[in-house]
């Protein structure tokens, strides 16, 4: 089918357009074509980023929001993101069980990516799918990510509304919540609330989220505050208080409480500059990593394939080093 | 000091020489100018990169480590890595502890690095405090990494030999070691291995390797053969077995048994093609990072601060797209 067909079915909110289209950005370079005719287009919808540790039960936590989104008559697209490896199957085992739950809605469209090899391709691709989705329609777009690395987290991040997901007892309390994953959660969840120690995650995380207010902002710009007082002690609409609520995604316990959160997080936006903001630290973010695949590009153009396995080689061998030879690369490429 | 004098002295292995020439690449573009001076002195240290999940007892097990390896009369330097927020604490706490049980020896040199919110930086930074360990005469360097997702992988795995960690009982098996981390493993190591569910884990790993055996090289180039035996049946001295053991760091059970698994790995590294092979991936991979800062620095000088975030509000508000955006500075670089 013609892109132009394709991409006015997709706008239609035509299920197997939307699925067509996005199949051509994963094989490859089409975004670039894609984007560009439905940018303008988005923009209305809500994404909500999900990450957290291996284990805390993300999965079923969105297939839970996702139903309690649609009880309240929202369109909602599910984009899978799995980082890893392309054979651990993680992913397309979660992708079964979500299909026997949801299918048959055509309020909801499923999609899984899987890395390939090439985090930066994979970061691409997120967002032009979540693009796809904006203009298809969807009110709400859940990008989960399936590891809880500084890779998923940057994934998820790129989201109006980040939620982090927790469980009790995934070894030590302090160690669970590290690598960034605190300074990012607009909603922290303790999901498997039922299992003992619940309430004990949920201290650790409140205690943490306090140790967090010595740094006013954090370093994707959002406020780090759990009370919604500033930090020279005038009450501010501005703070949005992260708070911390409890979940057992299997049973549905929880779930209809976190949506009522998440919604009021996106009201919170919309209230205040907030919405704005994140859309410029998105923007900013797909500038920086388009910036760093059309660079590569050039760079492979400008240096071929058997120079650079001669720089390689000589690097390696201590015949040169790293910053001798990017200098030259550099002189090559602006000659 | 004179950057002369404290390059001299650091090649002579003198601590404060050493740590106050770190403290110089930490704080700044210092390496470009500390790097060339000493690379050709580097390239002799077993490079260790040692990373897993949070809780697995990832700094116990190289203080046991860099332990075992004096007693043999290696000199060893830690630098331990923490790609999370600044404020976690948690990589202190860890140095405090080690500090106590190995200072006094001064064929240790112990040195953390933290992110302060730029991974680019400190994967820079790291490369480059490995190399100064390496030119001041360090046999082995363990590189730990505090935490398991994508980031930390990447950078212990710019390592000759990597070891990933795993503890019993963390989260669902498979989920556990999901992230792309068994690719890079040379040795898997099943630390606390005296909890209940040791075996299992161990049995998880082992399925998950053999399972990886469908595809006979990772993305990092190596070997995922679980056996001596190639793809076509032949026994093959090119090939690594991944091995699977266990430890329990804290009173050092296991670890003089890997140890001799890790220096049998330096062995067959140095017997086969494997030593020149890592030297090229890591070259590669540090070419890559340098280009890629280099290339922000000019696009940072060609458009003003101004023009940015005139460009990212555009975006941002759908007066233009990331794609036709980057397009129209790309154009401005190279005019």
């Amino acid at each position: 089918m013609p892109l132009n067909d394709l991409i006015r079915r997709t706008r239609q909110g035509q299920p197997r357009a939307i699925a067509r289209l996005i199949t051509r950005i994963e094989n490859g370079a089409a975004a670039a074509e894609i984007i560009p005719r439905i940018y303008a287009a988005t923009g209305r919808a809500h994404v909500i980023g999900v990450t957290g540790a291996p284990g805390s039960g993300k999965s079923s936590l969105v297939n839970e929001l996702a139903k309690a989104l649609r009880r309240r008559d929202y369109k909602v697209g599910i984009v899978a993101v799995d980082p890893s490896s392309p054979f651990t199957g993680g992913a397309l085992l979660g992708d079964r069980v979500r299909m026997q739950d949801l299918s048959g809605d055509k309020g909801i469209f499923i999609r899984s990516l899987a890395s390939r090899g090439n985090l930066g391709g994979l970061s691409e691709a997120t967002a032009a799918v979540v693009k796809v989705l904006d203009a298809a329609g969807f009110d709400t777009i859940l990008v989960e990510t399936v590891g809880a690395g500084q890779a998923e987290v940057s994934i998820a991040s790129a989201a109006h509304t980040t939620l982090v997901i927790e469980a009790p007892g995934m070894g030590d309390d302090v160690q669970s919540i590290k690598a960034g994953i605190l300074e990012i959660a607009d909603v922290l969840v303790v999901n498997k609330a039922d299992r003992p120690g619940a309430a004990r995650t949920v201290r650790s995380l409140k205690m943490m989220l306090q140790l967090g207010q010595a740094m006013p902002v954090n370093h994707h710009g959002r406020s780090l505050q759990t009370t919604a007082v500033s930090p020279n002690g005038m009450e501010n609409d501005n703070f949005w208080q992260t708070p911390v609520l409890e979940t057992v995604a299997i049973d549905g316990t929880g779930i209809e409480a976190l949506l009522d959160v998440v919604l009021a997080h996106k009201a919170h936006l919309q209230a205040t500059d907030g919405w704005l903001k994140q859309e410029k630290i998105r923007s900013r973010r797909e500038v920086e990593q388009l910036l760093h695949a059309r660079f590569m590009e050039q760079f492979q153009t400008a240096v071929s394939q058997n120079d650079r396995e001669q720089l390689i080689t000589a690097i390696a061998n201590r015949e040169t080093d790293p910053y001798t030879a990017v200098a030259a690369i550099f002189a090559q490429i602006n000659e």
